[in-house]
């Protein structure tokens, strides 16, 4: 099989590695033209044979234009799947735009980060039965080698939404562990904490591949001295704790895990700014003056 | 009536000057003799007549060595009242340990600030019926004028517990309100800030004393630019969570407001270290090195 | 100065009311003939004069319906006031809408509910200032007596916007109160819980209008035995966390508060089904079964 | 080596069963005399070599009065461990009121629940190296078998603590990823729920032992109708919350969690009665009337 990817950089360019190592040809676009296998995309799409299956690795704001530079180069019967970190209302839209020259879309959230070249792409994918079918050698060239790794998990958007739960949950995992980790930390007769979460790593209920990653984290730098508590956040932790309120459904933790992610980087809250200028109002408490 | 008065800081000091206007005697000691009216506890206990009624109003780590002090000094009858900042859990012990010796233990909570002086003094007090009503001219000249401002909660250290829900209260809403405060000035359309605030404080649902304060600081600083956001917690919110955990009861606003202020005070947050280290492993996303 | 209100319910009708007593002539129009003062749109428009200012106070679904029928009956200089609850977003889109007729647009947050009638509604608008100042007899008429209770917030949507954070506000203090009186009434020291509330409403931090309305509440129902744990939200809960999600506020305790209203709507949590499954998974615990 | 075992309920069994299997011999004392190997606390000790090992698996309750018991039974040099799931503050207290007999105490956290007895025991131990390098047969049988699963964390009470953490982290994660499922639920474009929790098991950032078991809940019952959502809560994540709050460490994703447990367990929410009479107090919101 081969297929079009457009988009090369840190994940695309280790997926084409991989898809090229379990068989499937790739032609690679990128607006690099020195790792691009083809010129544009015109080029690429006169590269493949029908039904063409091409690929899109690409931040969110270049997927709207990219999917109209791409429609009227293709036939019906060819398929664009979104593989980035899209937002799932986006992916019905798209499917309708293209619905009427016949051209398919599959919406597919990716896990895997730069482990993934080496352990396969966690895929979630949402689209037409049909279509999935047709693309199933990619998803198979992708994917881990077990028998987990690959869901076709509801209609037009499920993929996406499934990834975006996926980072929400991941959210609220990372911030408990982390929370456990400080306390440890603050508890004076606790002498060795890398190493109770190094034993952690097996028999208890809380051994999964986060903590492997802690345990490296904390054998390079035990007391994490070197890195500064400043942790961004891409969408789609927002995306989780936005649906999860459009839908009534109570998050606390994953809500709880974004809001601290947005405090760690302020130079100073404001809202704590309140509570002090409050607390000197009503009991004459000290104010800490800014030293801006 | 003349009461003994124990600890003449800036509440005490204050608490003094109330009562002398609303006509109660107070005998005053502090541990700076020039503001005291006694040489020491039994010089104190000396000027009062049976049954003696002793308010402390100190630190709660000075409230059970002085309790030990005055005890052998008391005479069956005689009342101490315990009108500071002191723990729930704490009054019952002294109860019990006063008890053999005929003495009366009342708690009292005690809310009002740097305001109390002119506004009267909230109270909350715990133990028994015949104590409190030996102590109720004192009570009626610290209380505010109004009907309200005292209560008899219950037992021993229902004043004390009344007061510490209060303060966890007051923690939830200044948290809301600061949270409030945040998102106004952090949304581009809106131009006015402290003008919505004091455009609050009639005719909406969320007008209250706290609100008034809120304007007061914002007219002296508009968007709070002298003021870090940094907040100290007082014991009562912390026993607040703690109380509502052993009871099994849910807080979860009360706790994340002290959630909040443990993180303001914090130069680097531990747990977003351990975040930004887990993101780092996985996603090679890059850390910021810390600049300590 | 006379003007049109389309929306005779519970809140418009009051408004009506209370516009006539302040001098303010209004010419009412409603799906219930029975209480219009016009026919129908039109009929309404027929009886003003320019400019025209017409005070929408409908549903949110009705309004962009309305402002279409609207948009050909009026002429350059009208006014469109939106009061109701709509979502902030909406407003520069209507404003928008209706700049090429020259009609003017501003948006109005109202708080006030059934005692806005004696008391007067508190007002947040938003939009340009030339049309604030000519809809100012309608705003003088409609907010509380005093010095508050009217504040020009912002460019179109700030009003709405300011409204939205005045009910994310409220939804946070209102659960504070409410898990502080869940942990009294959990105390067993504590014996009168109707009474300390009424006690806070002088001389403490917390006193506010909501405490009134708590004791209102605990004197007609002291434990409130006849009312189920059942809130419902409106829309500015949501729009506050998603508003704050978006702009990277951290909003612990506002989205605490929807979220435990989201949960008090829930026959049974699925959410605590998969954590009793999981306990019941790795330790043996025992699951309860469903009763459906 | 053979060592004394009291306690030989769900846990205690299966740690004296695998404590064989591994070649520890094990007196075993239980209240039941059909599953005994001694009479009493008298009996056991005296069919132990110096130094003793005497390991107790029971209730928290039980601990304190049976060291009481067993000490006058001991020498110099024996070693009592408390493996249950004891609370961190009680341990050192325990080291204290055994060392004037030359007694020994190791505090050891245990996790491993119903897989424990095939897959090993996770062990934390607190207390000082001379004594945990005496018992460590003791500990080599019972762990995993691989390289991790055993930690020496500190001295007395550091086992306990970190058990205590292990705990409260399981409750947040144990939350994370049940919030995920709920919000899956909820999303009508996702149809096959199971089937992603179960792809998630390779290849992506959230695999662990716990979303394995959530795969083996979901496989049973894939909408968990038979389970209600009702979560007991233990004593650890109590614990964890209140150790946070003491030393000022900020955990809300764990608070959240054991408060959604309290939640789970009430048949009305007392907070929620009040918010719903305040809701109807200002804005005349219908109240739902309790059904009790």
């Amino acid at each position: 099989m081969r297929i079009g990817l457009i988009g090369l950089g840190k994940m695309g360019g280790n997926m084409r590695e991989r898809l090229r190592r379990n068989g499937v040809e790739v032609v690679g676009l990128d607006h690099n033209p020195d790792i691009s296998d083809a010129r544009d995309e015109a080029d690429l799409v006169s590269q493949l044979e029908g039904p063409r299956v091409i690929w899109l690795m690409v931040p969110i704001d270049v997927v709207d234009p990219l999917i109209r530079t791409l429609k009227p180069l293709l036939s019906p019967g060819d398929i664009i799947i979104d593989g980035g970190n899209s937002k799932w209302t986006h992916d019905a839209k798209h499917a309708e735009y293209l619905a009427d020259a016949g051209i398919e879309f599959l919406d597919v959230g990716t896990s895997g980060g730069v482990w993934g070249l080496e352990n396969g792409y966690a895929l979630m994918v949402g689209g037409p039965e049909e279509a999935v079918a047709i693309a199933m050698p990619v998803f198979e060239a992708l994917k881990p080698e077990g028998e987990f790794g690959f869901v076709h998990a509801g209609s037009h958007g499920a993929g996406h939404f499934a990834k975006m739960v996926h980072n929400g949950v991941e959210y609220g995992l990372m911030q408990a562990y982390a929370e456990g980790w400080e306390l440890l930390e603050a508890a004076p007769i606790v002498t060795n904490v890398p190493a109770i979460f190094e034993s952690w790593r097996e028999g208890t209920v809380i051994r999964s591949w986060l903590l492997d990653l802690m345990v490296r984290a904390l054998e390079a730098d035990p007391h994490l001295d070197e890195i500064e508590g400043y942790a961004e956040d891409s969408g789609e932790g927002r995306w989780t704790v936005n649906a999860a309120v459009d839908l009534a459904v109570p998050v606390p933790t994953i809500a709880a895990s974004l809001f601290a992610r947005f405090v760690s980087r302020q130079e100073d809250s404001p809202a704590m700014k309140m509570v002090a200028a409050m607390r000197n109002q009503f009991g004459g408490h000290a104010v800490q003056v800014s030293k801006d």
